[in-house]
């Protein structure tokens, strides 16, 4: 059995100053499902019950009807692998799962780990600074801001912002989206993302780290919960997570230096 | 602009009884990016901002780099398709999304659209039924059992289970994956699922209403809201979909008569 989560050296700042202290951060695992000695998938998940979870996205997915179908299943949780064997050929079935994928925006990590030089992301050197007032008070604006999730529920936000303002809000039920919604309009209308920062509602796992990565956005906010594959990379990339911001408190879990107390 | 939500039909349900009311409920649209007249993905978004979200979904999965990239592009909101065509072959870029997805679990509702009668989804028939006294007490249990989301939050939990109790737990970095991690445990240790329950702590868009209705689940229970494509597919596949429980409230959205007040 894997452990759920992992203790993290962070910063819990407020506006009177820094303290070093612990975090628990859940785990990610990009897990990899190969059918048949062809690989199928690799989903971002938590590294428990991996056969469970093979199984059921393949029953999902429409690839296997059931238990009698899997003639052998090997899994490998230290490598995040499950092979699993069919009786009959599944070949077309799993054709049919990238044709039918729907992503929801959740693109990106696990392949960067095979492919992080193709990608050619390099560290973000931004010397951006932003005090602990001036997170708090985005933050504040950010909620402020999210009218539908006023009114239903249901949808994940997104902003650009400079230490001051909000520059650019998104909103979508997906919050992969919210975040390439915000990107997608700063490349329409050249709007520059050099020094800026990213707000999201959502969870920070490794996917929306490399999205803010390849934008070259030095620092990240969320008022929810990072993984810690989300603060490895943080931490690898030169970039300032900062989750958990609730009242006048939040964890600083990497590159704490751009966060400035008071 | 398209509207953010809808009004529907909904009944609040308390211990006392059921109040015929109307809920606002966020929208979602499969959006279909087409990349130089080849089908390149499907997403389930928020219908706002469409050109936005194709080209920074575009941008983050490294198929383009930049505007002058973008020859032409055509955005038909009504029928969720985003036309994009580049200046050079992007074929190869485009063929990696599909070798790079990581869908988080996140498949289904799109394609169900288009092959509603390859997957045979036929109406959940179970006769269940579920009192709000026990809708709440299931819950409240629920809510005591994920204990990963007390230690470090950022995950999501699902529940197999009769009127009276939790059979089955399973949490996620995922909301789809922990739907998946139930259904894979169901199949592989013979679990029937048939006149069970699914509680979930997330939302229920399309994708996860396809995941129960695969399983012949005849209730699904959210703390959270769902979407209008959940409740519309609940409504047409006989599923009692129940959103936002809250304390000793909740509203149901479909088939109503298998939650009897009191």
């Amino acid at each position: 059995m894997t452990e759920k989560a992992e203790r993290f050296s962070i910063q819990r700042v407020t506006e009177q100053g820094k303290t070093d202290t612990e975090d628990m951060v859940t785990k990610e695992l990009p897990l990899t499902i190969i059918l048949n000695n062809r690989e199928l998938v690799t989903l971002l998940c938590s590294p428990q019950s991996l056969d469970y979870l093979a199984v059921g996205f393949l029953f999902s997915e429409g690839i296997i009807n059931g238990k009698d179908e899997i003639k052998k299943m090997i899994v490998d949780d230290r490598r995040g692998v499950v092979r699993v064997e069919t009786g009959e050929d599944k070949e077309l079935a799993g054709e049919l799962v990238f044709k039918r994928v729907i992503t929801s925006g959740c693109g990106g990590a696990a392949s960067f780990y095979r492919a992080a030089d193709a990608q050619n992301l390099a560290e973000v050197q931004s010397r951006t600074e932003i005090s602990a007032r001036e997170v708090f008070a985005l933050v504040k604006e950010f909620q402020h801001h999210s009218e539908t999730f006023r009114t239903t529920g249901g949808v994940h936000s997104a902003a650009l912002c400079d230490s001051r303002e909000i520059l650019l809000f998104a909103e979508d039920i997906g919050r992969h989206n919210a975040i390439d919604k915000i990107f997608g309009e700063c490349i329409l209308r050249d709007i520059p993302t050099d020094d800026r920062i990213i707000v999201t509602s959502g969870r920070i796992p490794s996917e929306i780290l490399l999205k803010v990565a390849k934008s070259r956005i030095p620092i990240i906010i969320s008022i929810s919960a990072p993984t810690d594959l989300g603060v490895r990379l943080a931490a690898d990339m030169g970039i300032t997570l900062v989750g958990f911001v609730r009242g006048k408190r939040m964890n600083v879990y990497t590159n704490g230096w751009r966060v400035v107390a008071g």
